[in-house]
């Protein structure tokens, strides 16, 4: 069986979730790790397998392109519906779910990402502060819309599309050092996220450059 | 029948998205405009609703709050899947329009909205320059994925949920003043767009403030 490819970089949180998924869903992956940080982003080689520049890209095994990673979310769950499901059955679950989700997609990530650092500033001080302004801003919400119906994940004892959000964001908020003592139940999600062992195979740490 | 209420402020594109959307499900709203500008979104009244302090917030009949425009728009496709949709039924063309939404989504929006202008700078010559970079950015992605499926609209001849994200994201451009003519595919796309009874009653000028 030829297996998916991923374009990805270690560290991005948006990447983590797509591998995350691909574990989730059992697929076979060959990953392909593309430097960020060395501007490998803006190659003409990515830019012709994502014209917006970003990661992770999806390569199916019939060639087709995938970006962005929430889409892409969708869409494996549509395409492998048995075994582990990313989103509940019930609508309104579903909503709250996607709900949470979108905190972290558009409320957080994007305004707290690489290339939107790099224009406010290479002061480390400043990106930590800009950073964690925004992150502690979409944590108040979710800890607030996620409290009554979380359990180990974000909606109850199941793992979901949220907690795949959330868990790589909660490693962006601990890189700049926020204070999470006031996010008890993002915490605990946190935690509970990290010990699962599709959640580790998913991790940036296995995926660091060497040396 | 008891109807949706959306709070909404006349200019902010997620509440457009939303708007517009009910006028397609032809559901009943009674609007309540919440001034951005003037901070109301920041009063414990507004953040009771959502603790985000985002806008827009659909009350349902029965009385939930539902915040995040994408998620909403999943809602609301769900719940009243007859009539016109706003996804196709193809799985693959479905991740085609969620992708091109989430452009607009995750990857426009979010970083030129007016809590993270106002972190930037107050000058208007800076806050034009950040959100022209991030919108050209975001167009030349979205030209370039949607140019050779699209028609009328951005996934042929049929208005879809990408429609609905691209359409009020390019009346944000023209307020900043972005030169489109490198993007013929989008402004194809927002005339015919704009030509629909739906989007026109959903207008931003149908809501501005009088006087």
């Amino acid at each position: 069986v030829k297996p998916y490819r991923l374009y990805h970089y270690w560290r991005s949180s948006c990447s983590w979730r797509v591998r995350w998924a691909l574990e989730i869903k059992k697929l076979p992956v060959e990953y392909v790790h593309v430097n960020l940080l060395d501007d490998e982003t803006d190659r003409p080689e990515h830019r012709a397998r994502n014209p917006m520049g970003t990661l992770p890209v999806l390569e199916t095994p019939w060639g087709a392109l995938l970006t962005e990673s929430l889409p892409i979310l969708e869409w494996l769950e549509e395409r492998y519906p048995s075994g582990v499901s990313l989103l509940p059955q019930n609508s309104d679950d579903r909503f709250h779910v996607r709900r949470l989700a979108e905190l972290v997609n558009s409320g957080i990530q994007p305004i707290q990402n690489l290339t939107v650092l790099d224009r406010i500033s290479f002061d480390p001080q400043i990106r930590k502060e800009w950073s964690q302004h925004f992150i502690r801003q979409g944590f108040v919400a979710y800890e607030s819309l996620c409290a009554s119906r979380s359990g180990r994940f974000s909606l109850g004892e199941t793992l979901t599309l949220a907690d795949l959000f959330l868990v790589p964001q909660v490693y962006n908020a601990i890189r700049f050092e926020l204070d999470l003592s006031s996010f008890p139940v993002i915490e605990r999600i946190w935690k509970n996220g990290l010990a699962t062992p599709e959640c580790l195979r998913a991790h940036p740490d296995r995926f660091a450059p060497q040396g």
